[in-house]
């Protein structure tokens, strides 16, 4: 057997924006299994926003990651060895062992799942924790009705493309905001989105007032910032933000909301969440995402880097919003 | 009969403050009553922060007051003759005639009151639509258990001061923001809250946090600006602000929220309401209010303009926190 794991440490604190200098590549022995462990082959890690988070010691919903441990993460892989009845080698997992190519576990938080008609790795993006985000978010706080209009940020990504989707799914209008004329052109055409505004483009409210004429019912938030104010200026009375992500803010910068006053004149509901304090939505929502991903009625995209030494660098570009898609690295 | 109606109109918008030159007092005839019609002479007008919004003509949840009109507001007062089998000369009602001395109605929006062991003012503070907004907001947004600590700002005013007291009766830690040391002494020592914070002091964010030792879970925010954001950055994991007014953004200064993010890594609620939109609460809130200001157990302070001329310069005031408790005009 393999007895050395590759690993990829915090070693130090961001100031400012994240930088390669705050990870560190280091070989580990793997220990004999002991008795009803489970040792998993990690073949995809998921990289997503709100490590970023988790990189700091600022004040927030986690407690911050450790310095020199090894960097938390959403895994996918396969069992190789088991002293535990419930897993046998070859059993697809999914798991939380963060950066590194193989997980060690007492089998109690490892699921397995089936990838006969869904691809392993989408159970770290739609039918996973971004997948139960875009649902929870959009069913449980924007609640569309038909007709109404949604309004994504960082549409083409993880979470975004499912909220827009499940938006369509449920008879509202789904306006994406994404960076760059690709990504738009994906966010309507392949993901069926009725209209996409291109925030690089340098006209964002404008181009959100053209997209939609209706107002805006329902806010799914991932940024922040600029996109976050141009939406809630086009605010219908009673609409309702869903507040999920703040990548904008997470380099430290103090991102203002110009006009919080319209929450009171338009009586808006916002409401801020972790997907990780609502467990009990998560069978249902990803029953629900999985068949729709079996019967390819929910498209997706992943932008995979290859190796873990990779990952560093595939993680800085994903907070710049290099990535197109959900974001992960293949290990194997 | 008197023929003689003194009115305020409003006659122009402002361009950044209210001026007394918006306003202008103007004498018209009181027509004849018609059948069904009933005329009421009217002892007390309500100023309100919400009437700032109305003479403004931005987007708003209220279409704004129209110009060359009586300026809109609530009253309470005398019905002196009625051709309404409903009504009979000498019953106390509550009306929204607006600041003028006299009113005509059809009857319909006319509520009789009782003056037994409530006072008639107190149907335009604590028994009326202040106090209904201070019952919804606490009640139905905020929702406090016993042990948590609520802030509300504008603490010696006609809703902050129900806000308080109601949350102490629900076992809740109650923290209050006004300006000045008499306010505050007034706070505390009458109203009964825990503690109350000088926002005039200079100190407002340290004072806050001194005040609030477990943090907060409620916010009722009246005003917005400095004291909204020394209380968000208070908030513990799941709180609630209930949204009701931002009494520093009504001269159209833009007043940001200064750290957004933080609705997101605490899991906040916050709900922009307005209490006319709720009047399925109305009679449960006035029959618990009403009853509590019978028994002595809602404590409560006016500040008493003399005469309809000095509507304008009473309200003005009331903008830049001059009243003390709820605002009136007497009229007679």
């Amino acid at each position: 057997m393999t007895e050395v794991n590759r690993q990829i440490l915090l070693v130090s604190r961001p100031q400012g924006a994240a930088s390669a200098d705050n990870f560190r590549l280091v070989e580990a022995p793997l220990a004999p299994l002991a008795d009803g462990e489970v040792r998993v082959r990690n073949h995809y890690l998921s990289l997503d926003p709100y490590m970023r988070g988790r990189m700091s010691d600022a004040k927030s919903y986690a407690a911050p990651q450790p310095l020199n441990e090894v960097m938390i993460g959403g895994t996918a892989g396969e069992v190789i060895e088991s002293n535990n009845a419930a897993f046998k080698p070859g059993d697809k997992v999914v798991g939380f062992f963060g950066w590194q190519e193989y997980g060690t576990s007492d089998g109690k938080s490892l699921q397995k799942v089936d990838d006969t008609h869904v691809p392993l790795s989408a159970y770290l993006g739609p039918v996973g924790m971004p997948g139960v985000t875009a649902w929870y978010g959009l069913n449980r706080i924007i609640a569309p009705k038909a007709g109404e209009t949604v309004v994504v940020s960082a549409a083409s990504g993880a979470v975004g493309s499912v909220v827009g989707q499940l938006a369509k799914q449920a008879g509202a209008r789904a306006v994406g905001i994404a960076g760059g004329p690709d990504k738009c052109r994906y966010v309507v055409e392949t993901l069926g989105f009725d209209a996409c505004v291109d925030y690089k483009a340098g006209n964002l409210y404008q181009d959100l007032k053209a997209a939609t004429p209706n107002g805006v019912d329902g806010c799914f938030e991932n940024v922040g910032g600029e996109g976050l104010d141009a939406t809630l200026a086009r605010m219908n009375a009673h609409g309702r933000i869903a507040l999920c992500g703040f990548i904008s803010a997470y380099d430290g910068t103090p991102l203002p909301l110009k006009h919080p006053s319209l929450l009171l004149t338009q009586r808006l509901l916002v409401q801020g969440f972790i997907v990780s304090e609502h467990m009990d939505v998560w069978p249902a929502a990803l029953k629900e995402l999985g068949t729709l991903v079996a019967q390819n009625k929910l498209q997706y995209r992943e932008t995979v880097a290859q190796g873990l030494e990779n990952a560093p660098e595939a993680f800085l570009g994903m907070l710049k919003g290099r990535n197109f898609g959900k974001q992960l690295v293949k290990l194997i």
